[in-house]
């Protein structure tokens, strides 16, 4: 039997060699030792306290069981009530790689934010009654001033839809019938948001056309981008952005900003400020946000930000190329700020990268002429398919050379594709909670995120659109992944967290000087964890 | 572009190059290239046809959207519709290496097989009624005759419960309110099988302990043992099982059967058939069935049966010490007959192959000693866990020697156990249907079973137990997986095939004679597909 033993560890070591946790990577300290064991034990308690599979919690089809990884949107205030997520909360997340910036801030604070803005009209498609709540969805533009409205209310019965109608009017005349002014709140931000009975209930699919769930998500950046895309809402969004997310213990990111409209709506009302003004009002609100951290002595907490130039998977080829050009003259304009380039959109309904794979040489081609360089960081394999155009992507992501690949799902069943980002160095930016709710997986233990990380791929933990999903930071992606396997250890949040910033597009110096302010703040965390056990222990 | 399209080619072809149907193995004929266009064909228009999204279909919420390789129980008879079901029907199955014997008889067949047997008794624990429909189960046995009652009802207002009943009795007079004679076998029916309702609604989890759809799984064996375990049934039982299974291509089976009782029910109503009549009932019935075909000139269709003898996960080192020793003596008893050992039952609650790993040793041991080989065939890893024990059986289980594994379906997290199976041919027997039935994958596509295949494993395609999802047969299984997944054609059904003979436990002449057979039907099934495609296109 000790022989059987003996071998049965090397089986498992050799097995689990491939992990960037793995102890031959990297000796941990006695102080992390011990706060893996401590928050090892929170989980395994919390696993019968908390997620005792005897206890129910709703759900959008009665009650569902609870379990360790469950469906997040029906686990979310219980996950918030545990000792896990107080302790996660306070973890040094690293970088945030993968977010869509017009899914960053919260919708009910994008309301405020919306609400202070008088040029902001809102109008109705149909009539709005009880029956109409989830399908007739808001409309919001801001209008130049010679065509603000006076018109008092959209739920009147002598509303005429189509019309617009000043926010702060449709807000406080908002019928009482349908909740009067928090009514309107409801209805607005049940169209900016995905709801439980959305995701798990009837639209609970991701079959290929016409998917429900993926109408949903798409309707909720339709009706952003009327508030979203106005300059004086813009650069508050911007802020809250950068500023929620340092709260959550994120010093670094990289969001995607989709470049697709050519022009955004400036204080005038009018649609006719390029890309170049967007790029220059990131800065400044950066630098604003920078110097204030400084003025507060937390300098420390936050290293900067990057912009992924980002346009949508549809269109032609030519029609891409407007924008391959467009990013190279940002790129020569801002070369700090672009940090790579991608095209955004349902995979498995829009186009594959293939259709484009002559632009995108023709784009490299450029880059080297201009003397820039733009690295692809492809959406690809964000998708069940086998072997499908989605699936597919993941080759040409990898033969075009993306310097990251975006969600990557599908490539848990590509065992050379792996093979190549373990050798290359591509990380892949996965967002658990996003392919959950987006019903790629049923739930966390049927993620493929402990098949690819015992693959030795290299993984960033991301958000992708934490305003759509409640998903907000990177707290609750940790926390669903770390509950989800008995693998999982500090060590494994570490290794999350430092790759989030070597595969970041900081520069080598920076990067440097980001891991050193992180190596401070996780002893620090490691040392906050050891005092919540030691309290932990006095209590019981 | 012409040398990208170049690389491209050769990059999929390099990842897919440790599949067993990738072109390199083998070189298919030009019928199984155009039987395989055609499949694909119908594959590709039922997609749009009979899986169009736009589409719904009954669901236990509502409604629920169509897709291929949709939730099992809710999409069966849209399956059975199909053009492609039609022609998987007419496939050469090979051998089923992974079914539990008690499960594999349709549930109407054992109650009109139990309706013919006076000495089987029914009762109930409690009262009957609309409201207790689904919870009060029924128990039956096999009674001596000196016990058989005259009760009249299990029904009636005067019914004792849990007293016995005749079985005609209580179908007969069973309440008028509850369906009468119909709703008696509603109600038996129900007890043996999982419903959409069951699997897909509060079921619809995992989780490790007390899991409901695992409890409801679990209860229908309870349910069948009484009229199962009865020698008179227990013979018709097993004729049934082979024959159904020839009438779907199935040429070779190795059923499980569980010897956790000691004893079987004679036809006496006493419980004291031992296991060695058993076998002998088994060979004798597997004997008839086969001169029953040959004499109908269909010898070809079925190669034979071995057993693989089970017990069950729980109890003492010790106990399962009789067992090994009682398989050690039917061996030599029944040398041509026994397959492999396993122990079964719900490996996220019950236990771990770590507890009985000295008996397992000791078992090889005594194996040498009498100069017998009864390979391990081990369930292990039929879980979502990750580093849970059950996801460590699959150690245990490859250090232990097994020869093949049951289910395997977490080992797509190892990539060095998938490179040992690789290399050792260690086969892993997997129940897709099953798996996701009892909700280790939401539906087809997130099953493991591509990253599995992708990786070189070999594969065989079970139906585990067939009774109670009502997946009759192997084409069911066989469906699912097609569908699922762009990359499976003619040359992938075939491999998984031939695997299921490949990795049986048939002596090595049988093997070469069983594949001979299957060369014939397979060259016959194919001119089948082409048929059926001509006779598609003159109909268009």
């Amino acid at each position: 039997m000790e022989e059987y033993l003996r071998e049965r560890h090397e089986l498992m070591l050799k097995d689990r060699a491939l992990r960037h946790d793995h102890a031959a990577h990297r000796k941990p300290s006695l102080d992390e030792i011990e706060a893996d064991a401590v928050l090892r034990k929170i989980r395994t308690t919390e696993a019968k306290t908390v997620w005792d599979s005897k206890r129910v919690v709703e759900h959008p089809h009665g009650f569902q069981q609870m379990f360790p990884g469950m469906e997040f949107l029906t686990a979310r205030s219980t996950i918030m009530s545990t000792k896990l997520f107080a302790i996660l909360s306070e973890m040094p997340k690293g970088g945030l790689l993968h977010a869509h910036l017009d899914a960053t801030v919260r919708a009910d604070v994008l309301l405020k934010l919306a609400m202070k803005q008088p040029a902001i009209h809102v109008r109705a498609p149909g009539r709005l009654s009880m029956g109409t709540f989830k399908t007739v969805l808001p409309q919001f533009r801001a209008l130049p001033q010679t065509q603000w409205t006076q018109l008092p209310s959209i739920t009147d019965p002598s509303y005429d839809p189509n019309t617009w109608v000043p926010i702060n009017n449709a807000r406080r005349n908002f019928s009482d019938a349908l909740g009067g002014p928090e009514g309107f709140d409801r209805w607005v931000i049940g169209a900016l948001m995905i709801e439980p009975a959305e995701a798990y209930g009837t639209h609970n699919s991701t079959a290929k056309a016409s998917l429900r769930i993926w109408e949903k998500f798409g309707s909720t950046f339709m009706v952003s981008d009327g508030l979203i895309r106005f300059v004086p809402i813009w650069t508050e969004y911007v802020r809250e952005f950068l500023l929620s997310s340092i709260a959550d213990g994120i010093s670094y990111v990289e969001p995607r900003i989709l470049f697709w409209h050519k022009q955004m709506v400036g204080a005038d009302g009018e649609e006719n400020v390029p890309h170049r003004i967007w790029f220059q009002m990131y800065e400044r609100i950066l630098n604003e946000v920078k110097a204030s951290l400084a003025a507060q002595g937390r300098a420390d907490e936050f290293v900067g930000s990057r912009i992924i130039y980002s346009t949508l998977r549809i269109g032609t080829p030519e029609e891409l190329e407007w924008y391959t050009e467009d990013c190279l003259a940002l790129k020569q304009e801002f070369p700090h700020l672009v940090a790579g380039f991608d095209i955004v959109g349902h995979e498995d309904s829009l186009e594959p990268l293939i259709k484009y794979a002559d632009v995108f040489l023709r784009f490299k081609q450029r880059q080297k002429e201009l003397g820039v360089g733009i690295p692809f960081m492809f959406h690809a394999g964000e998708t069940l398919g086998d072997g499908s155009a989605a699936d597919v992507n993941l080759y040409d992501a990898i033969l075009l050379g993306t310097k990251r690949i975006g969600h990557g799902y599908s490539i848990y069943k590509h065992p050379h594709l792996m093979e190549i980002c373990r050798e290359k160095g591509i990380c892949l930016e996965m967002c658990p909670i996003s392919n959950e709710i987006l019903r790629l997986a049923g739930s966390m233990p049927m993620h493929p995120l402990p098949a690819i990380m015992n693959h030795g791929v290299h993984v960033a933990l991301c958000s992708d659109d934490p305003a759509v999903f409640g998903n907000m930071g990177l707290t609750f992606d940790f926390f669903q992944v770390f509950v989800a396997s008995e693998l999982n250890g500090l060590y494994t949040l570490r290794e999350l967290v430092w790759d989030s910033i070597r595969f970041s597009s900081l520069g080598e110096q920076e990067k440097d000087h980001a891991l050193a302010m992180l190596e401070k703040r996780w002893a620090r965390f490691v040392k906050y964890i050891l005092e919540y056990g030691t309290a932990e222990r006095l209590r019981n």
